[in-house]
């Protein structure tokens, strides 16, 4: 194929991440190559290897995941064209016949166990845990005997000949990982009525109101903060930049509003771009928000300069 | 003369009102016409019997004039097309011939009492003060006989055939009223660099923090407000209009961005007119409030719109 | 009587204030003087002659009452403990037998007039108006014969040998002038879960967000401005202080807090008192800012400092 | 010894941690009990095996450490004692007589890489990169001739039976950890007047303006935040906590003003500490909020309960 209709996406075959991407309906046209890292996804978009990149981007028990956060951030510019959320529950693969009493040892993703953790103290209190690559690397790895049972996502059970032994495990309720896909910057997703929109911002001055004055910005016009996460720009302790969601989209007057009055007090700004939520609700402008009334305020600013406001 | 070329001030003839429009470089080419009354020279304007009104709107002892803050805010539109500051200093005025000894009664407008009242204090403890209708009319019933003296200006001796027995009289430093010259609506004064805008806002709703939030239009795009007053709607107790001036002129792109940001958040508000400041102070814009980054802001988003943000 | 049953007011005898202060409970047993000025009566107080002042202080049609607003921030401080608020509703003043048709001339005190001014024109628009000292003198001309018809408080007639012809007269709907009772600076009127707290400000310095980080002070604890209204110190044209009513009683916590902050930002307070409002109503404390939680806030800070937060 | 003159570290030994631990003056009379993860460290204080404990936070390059920020909002209450400042710089480690031209593969710890990625691109662009568990298992590898070189500080050489072939390497410039010393709670280290305070904030609702309200608790009392940063509750995407530092000491009226407004603002707040500042920074208060200009408002508030304001 082409690499117009390749995807990559952060792999190996059988995580999370490829659950994820086959939820899409395109992804039943497009060819889906796993990479090896988020860098190593986002690049081969920015190289025009592939057409667009699906990557995890925040947990709701691990937080933001840092390796995207920073390639959005930095680098050759990419846009964000949509959003999934996935509902993180593990299966416990086993070879075919293995019963729970006789799992001594299980492997799984270094993020996974956390999650696990207290499965495990009830279920298996005896059991030795050793972190591998991935979570499908574990799976590999009990397929080849050297593990008993591995944490998974149930979906990546027949590919390593395994079984689910135990399926929706996951001590917090409502874990969830969010992904984005990911392209290079062209026309942003169209509007929906449901839509989020993401940013970059570095302040301008290290001042003490400077992200106070920010969050003015998307308050003063109605806009929701969905997501705000500080990011060391690299420059040494205490110098972050901030990546933000808010809703709507930048279509929507009051978020162009928002962004334009980012991009003047911002020493820079990054737009990522505005996308569908994948929750799809739909929020109710403010009074004095909506389209009408900075259409409105426009129109009346002009007739002001004609001395008929 | 024409209409066109006739201007209405708050008289009598003699007052301050006619000493700060004769100051104006064109009073010299119109027929000034005096009325009994703020109201009544507002509404001269309005039915086109005289292109302007000059009338006091603010003394730096005395605060608002509320007679001409009341006109702007209701009634049919009006505009302010200049400004202009005068200071304050009376002269007791007596018939020719009169000693300060000699003087047992005095008179003068009611305002003028409280700037006069430590110098009366010192210098004629046992004078009898008596108001006035205005200081013109005071200097008026001196000369017949009705009074010893009269505080006034000093420029409205001759008028009544009084002279000036002490001039320079102000309790308070630096004592100052300023008047504004208020035409039909029309274009604007053209912007100078040294300007002044005046609004009046009538807040959406009484809630706790409405006033803080059209404050924020003016902070948040570095435009300094350089007045604000309450004024009752008339509605009822704590039902309040304010009536503002701030910095810059309305095609400043940050002033008309606030101006904006005020139409939306407020149920109303009425442009008074962009001005020359009479003080001349040319305001630096705040980093990030400069027309260039507003119109970059504007541009940038407009490329964020195609994917080149 | 002794100065300590004597309360003065803004006088002549007839007037509204007059009115207002008889409502009083303990006005009954107290010696009611009347006195020439807002100033007079209130320097009766402070120098040892009379226990309290009533005076106006806001007025739904005219606004603040200047002289109240500039004595309060002046001079020898005073306190206030007690409001007053009475419906402004005017009678037609005759006397007896005149009909309305024989009415030509018309007196009444000048802020009178534009409350009236309307019913005037339907009723009555041919007759002359002429302004007189108060109110009540002009009920006195009317007795005298000088006018045929005087706008006064009903409650006048009988002290001038008058009769209302018409009553109820009053152009806004619910136009309400407050008084306040002011005495010598001492504890404030007891709480009583409906109270207002009012103070006057001045700014630290002449920057763009000096009202800005006041007005938060208030809104961060949730303490509602009722009245906010800039007076001119004097010091030239845009010097201002600022005459704040707020919502609750110096003794909640809330209202405390915020007035320790001002005196914190500000260059100068002044503590007017803490008294009942007279419609009774009683807010409710935002969550966050009650008694108790202010309490446990301090309660949790003491245990941090044992490292038991 | 006994726990009370135990230390525990993110282990394993040879690592940054250590080497900032031995900076520690104490360090020297301390047994230094190596962990295998930041929460065994914390764990280990927790139980009461260990005085404290000293792990990793934030990092300029790659951020905070999310490890030490969960375990610090959640569990057992820990409080942070003292901040350590440590610059990153690697040392490629080798078996004596290794030359960089033989240098075929190198190890190191994850983190490590992106720090040396772009040296490694000048000097040894063919060599192959393999992940270690830390930089000392790394030094470890190269010891027992897994790898030929390894990233790792140099002070880890000796230990190892290893030199440094090359020093101070760091693609960032000004690359820092920033490291805290753990302890069970109890009173906050002394002030020093340059001091740091850092608390976990849990916002109210999720209203648009809550994150806005705290970060004005701060601004308004004129203390600046260090750092924000937002954690999962683990309630769901978009469910945060905010660990925050900020200048000054919990006893700086202004602090302990602003920790008491968050705790009346927050649905909860976690002190964990005041502690000097590593950069030994000594803020200048911002006019209005000096501990004498607390203590001022606080004595005219009480005069003010006495009419004495």
């Amino acid at each position: 194929m082409s690499p117009a209709s390749r995807y990559t996406y952060l792999g190996p075959e059988g995580t999370f991440t490829e659950a994820a991407l086959r939820g899409l309906p395109e992804a039943a046209t497009r060819e889906l190559l796993p990479m090896v890292s988020v860098p190593a996804a986002l690049d081969a978009v920015r190289a025009g290897e592939a057409a667009a990149a699906l990557v995890p981007i925040e947990n709701s028990v691990e937080g933001g995941v840092t390796a995207t956060l920073d390639e959005l951030a930095s680098g050759e510019p990419l846009m964000i064209y949509r959003e999934v959320l996935l509902p993180i529950a593990f299966a416990l693969l086993v070879r075919p016949g293995t019963t729970l009493d006789s799992v001594k040892t299980v492997t799984g993703h270094p993020v996974a166990q956390p999650q696990v953790r207290g499965w495990l103290r009830n279920h298996l209190p005896e059991a030795h845990w050793e972190s591998a690559a991935s979570n499908a690397d574990g799976a590999r790895l009990v397929q080849e005997g050297r593990y008993d049972a591995a944490f998974a996502g149930e979906f990546a059970a027949g590919r390593y000949g395994l079984e689910p032994l135990v399926t929706d495990i996951h001590d917090a309720q409502n874990a969830t990982t969010r992904f984005v896909l990911v392209g290079r910057p062209a026309r942003p997703a169209a509007r929906t009525g449901a839509d989020k929109t993401s940013v970059v911002m570095w302040l301008r001055e290290d001042h003490p109101g400077a992200l106070l004055e920010l969050l003015h910005e998307f308050a003063s016009r109605g806009v929701n903060m969905m997501r705000i996460e500080s990011r060391p720009t690299g420059e040494g302790i205490g110098q972050y930049c901030f990546s933000v969601d808010c809703e709507g989209h930048v279509t929507d007057r009051r978020v162009g509003d928002v962004l334009m009055g980012l991009k003047r007090a911002c020493q820079k700004v990054r737009f990522l771009g505005s996308y569908p939520r994948a929750d799809e609700v739909r929020p109710i402008p403010r009074v004095g928000t909506t389209d009408e009334e900075f259409v409105a305020a426009s129109d009346w600013l002009t007739r002001c300069l004609d001395g008929r406001g």
